[in-house]
């Protein structure tokens, strides 16, 4: 694949994950929401769809990975480092934009926040947060989680059948279902350096009232736990298969 | 494919994509429901099954758009306009055809409105309204939430194993539930002009009880957002593809 | 297919629906169960992966009908009559198998409701019942509930990669799911007289305590509505496709 | 398949399958989750993407059983036992090895439960346990619910198009969400020896706060039923299919 189209499938793709995954947590905490309230399996659904819609996009031409941690196993797993900036540069990229995206469609509902009375901390929307803050647990959960997404990941590769029937996007987005509902209770599951930061520096800098901390003493740990997590799952899955 | 096989095709499919969607919203929002207030999961899956039954069936006469941004978005990839008045026009019928079939399916439960004491505004079984009434939020929201859905769509076409296992459709259906889940929360997602257009003049014409306004002044929304969103994504499909 | 090999895989294959189906209203009504209210989503996904697994266990034996009104649908569609009678015959063997499997299941649940003062009718367990009694409306909502299951079915068939590709059963399955979401608020989707009529007769036969009335004059209703929607189903077919 | 292959597969798709599980339990139950009390629609999707993260991992190299009832059935079906000792080897020390998985997953959690006024019993993330204890029917239900699970995995070996498509172990994952939904309510589902007795080892001697019993007394209902399920199911496909 080509640069360009590494880093444009990159940006696009992520985008997508992005607007779908913030999208379903603004739609579930915010006011003004048809769907406020709508419950853990909703949050769920919601970024595995993202996937959906964001790596099917994105894979004519980049193969859509969507996430740092996922490129780096996959050059661990094949030994080519060649276009890994490109892939990670475009997913930052794609990440800042979808969280922008995701603004401006509940923008209403961001500006109601506005009114002191109803008014919320706003960052669960763009990056997670831990609901107990213990930087050794929580870098494990990342890390564990993680490994639960990209090991399956590389397996899914010698399962012939799934990329013949053009279903193999579709077994990863259920996967990213499943991992959020088992394995995201704790710290929100990033699973995905990309998914967290970028969005946080949406976060940042967008002008969203009463928006709150954009909490960045958590920040490194979404990042650093899934990249050992991916890099891990390259290693266990250069050793066992 | 033969021009009353398109118009056929589009007028059953998206009858059955109607029924169902607007079955959903009527089984939880009306009285004397098994679904009564069961909630934002059950009305995004029941949407995106409803694309699911009516796209399958419709496929193998018109392909199964459903949706003039659909239909847009494909002839501005194409460049093939020949048939777009045909799919526009079976789909605003069988969007109204099936708007009158779930009544009849709701038929006691719509007289059971007679009832003042438990009546309501019955316009949301039909066609969509915003949470917060803000023409140039609503109009965007509706935008990228169809942009959202075609882009997607457009790139699906690029998966071969997609069309070859039969399943391209089965993914279109989860990336509506997930558009609904994610995007659905401050306009629920029209996303189709003929979707919120053909039912609202069911609901005008339907001797409903205790019906309600049809809200024609919020109605070129869902229709001018939609096809914006799809023209948008055909110039994106032919830009960066 | 021969006429053993469609009886058995019928029984089985219908048994292990009502299994399902049956077992997930237990789940959700009775007492001392996990799933007591878990809602209707957990009603719908189960009644559909009722038909997965059924189905998919019955298609080597006798391609999974499990339902008369889609053997009847089938039989307009082809003209073949041969076999419908031990279709029909397995289908109906099958589902009152199935029901008395489930009351195995929830044996000790059954007999908890020997406890008068939690004690509540089981009827809706084994068969379907309307939320408003009007036998017009809920014979027009069971003929269209039909037509939205029969009509998408015979479209599959044409739809060649799903049988390719082994996924004809699991998008019928998430299609009964979508039935079930928008379809079954007024009556309960019985779109299957086997269905209805095999476990009323299991309900009217088995010991359980204060299980209440068998409902006799309403059972008419879910066996003559899908058999007409089934019938209209290959008309339609016949006609349009 | 060589030994090595088999036992390593098995112990890394079952602690998989068990770190999902398990998870989604935990995720439910236990205070400072985020999905605390999210419902059995989350158990169900829960366990059934950890099948689907478990099995499509292991293919590769086992074939991706996770369950010694399913081994027994295909052992049973197909004659062949030789490396069912590796199988079920395999199966239990990844059972175990899951468990801890999710014990580090939620640690922080776990630790909370040291707080006596908001502590409870921790067994129900790890093993199963009936709402009404009586050891007849808790066994019928571990049995029937076992033979709905590999009586339709033995019948989709038949189904030719599933193996090609590579989406065999997708349905298998939808199975097993049917299962949960439908069959669920009374004993919690084993429907798999290994799932329930190595994470009910772990419990024993895992250091958790407050941890309460880990039930011996209840835990060879949940390895007998499915090892007499599974046999049941082998016998059954042998002789009608």
């Amino acid at each position: 694949m080509s640069n360009g189209d590494v880093f444009v499938g990159e940006v696009i793709g992520t985008a997508i994950l992005i607007l779908f995954g913030a999208g379903v947590v603004a739609a579930v905490v915010l006011n003004y929401s048809k769907a406020k309230d709508a419950g853990w399996i909703v949050i769920a659904f919601g970024w595995g769809f993202g996937v959906l819609a964001g790596a099917y996009t994105a894979a004519p031409l980049s193969g859509g990975h969507l996430n740092p941690a996922v490129t780096l196993g996959i050059a661990i797993d094949t030994g080519d480092w060649d276009q890994v900036h490109l892939y990670v540069a475009g997913q930052m990229v794609g990440a800042f934009l979808g969280a922008v995206l995701c603004w401006l469609v509940y923008y209403a509902q961001f500006q109601a926040n506005a009114d002191d009375e109803i008014a919320q901390p706003t960052l669960g929307i763009f990056s997670t947060a831990p609901e107990i803050r213990n930087p050794v647990a929580n870098l494990i959960t990342e890390i564990i989680a993680t490994v639960g997404l990209v090991l399956p990941i590389l397996a899914f590769g010698l399962t012939e059948g799934l990329g013949q029937s053009g279903t193999a996007i579709l077994i990863v987005a259920f996967l990213v279902v499943g991992i959020g509902l088992s394995l995201g209770g704790p710290t929100g599951y990033a699973i995905n350096p990309a998914r967290d930061l970028g969005p946080r520096i949406a976060h940042a800098v967008l002008p969203i009232p009463n928006k709150g901390t954009s909490d960045w003493s958590y920040s490194w740990i979404p990042v650093a736990g899934p990249l050992i997590g991916g890099a891990l799952s390259g290693l266990v899955f250069n050793a066992a298969f």
